[in-house]
């Protein structure tokens, strides 16, 4: 129905998740009205983003280069590796400033439903880093989900073997929240996790 | 916080409309992740709609070349224009294929809370469209909201000094839809537009 160049447009966005078919119209048409430059702006950032950015061949975080800033960075704990699923979990525990050690990438997590097994994700470069690198505590950070509890579990099991001490991030009521507001499963998991606070 | 390329993509993206920082995030590392050829292929995509599609010079329609594809048609009627607010407002009436005139894209709609004024919008283009073109009625399809309406009165007096029918798309129920849930503006425009039905 639109013209041929304003149609690969639309059908390319409505190619990204969250993005219908009204939403890529919309977009589409705000990206052809706009200057020039700005539409120009967006497609170069895409191009360079593609060329610039690849994959840390140590933890599988974007990188510039083979490795990632923060494997590059000696400061960092080499005996601790935190295991998330994407790399922008990283940013967002980054963010806290209250982890020094360094990270591992799975690319997602276990799940039968959609048929995402072990081998589909980054576990067996996990298996080998623990011994080739000396590390001393696993720290699982894989989302609080049905497939992140899945994946915890399985690398627990996967790294017994292994003297390395595996943990994972403790379920619980978020800071700021309100105990009405809670559901059932985290203030269980709140309550069997409870601290003692003298 | 995220690395250079990353960070400009989530800019670009987050400047586009209803997408927030979050759903940027998501998009960029969707494109980052996905298959090299399909993020060159939305950029390459975006650039070929800029250098291809240009505004008609005569309605303001999208168009390849210098006159849009309606514009060009010897087979519509030019004695009929139909005035819409934005391009993608054609590609709706074609659709119905109840129009067989050619169109007229304002670019807008008069808003004095947004400041857009008459010189804002192609009104004077359409006013000389009028009698050069042997116009012999006006349509217009500006959208049914206070800034739609406005414009249309506005057109109204305008062309009031030309000898041109102005008319007006009928607001109402639509078809399909459900007394219950019309609100009461619509309703009661469709009881002020009622028709014989014998």
């Amino acid at each position: 129905m639109f013209a041929g160049p304003i149609q690969r447009v639309i059908d390319e966005l409505s190619r990204l998740p969250g993005v219908g078919q009204k939403s890529a119209q919309r977009l589409a048409f705000h990206l052809l009205m706009t200057e020039e430059a700005d539409a120009g702006r967006l497609a170069q950032a895409i191009l360079d983003m593609k060329a610039q950015v690849h994959s840390c061949e140590r933890c599988f975080n974007v990188a510039a280069g083979t490795e990632c800033a923060i494997c590059l960075d000696p400061k960092r704990d080499h005996t601790v590796v935190c295991v998330v699923e994407r790399p922008q979990d990283i940013v967002v525990i980054e963010r806290t400033q209250e982890f020094k050690g360094r990270y591992h990438v799975l690319g997602g997590a276990l799940s039968p439903i959609t048929g995402i097994g072990a081998s589909q994700l980054h576990i067996a470069e996990l298996l080998e880093r623990v011994p080739a690198e000396g590390i001393e505590e696993v720290i699982v950070a894989t989302n609080p989900t049905v497939e992140g509890d899945t994946t915890a579990m399985y690398l627990a099991r996967e790294l017994g073997d292994l003297s390395v001490r595996v943990t994972r991030l403790a379920s619980g009521l978020p800071v700021g929240g309100d105990l009405d507001y809670a559901d059932e499963i985290t203030l269980g998991r709140a309550l069997a996790g409870r601290r003692e606070i003298h």
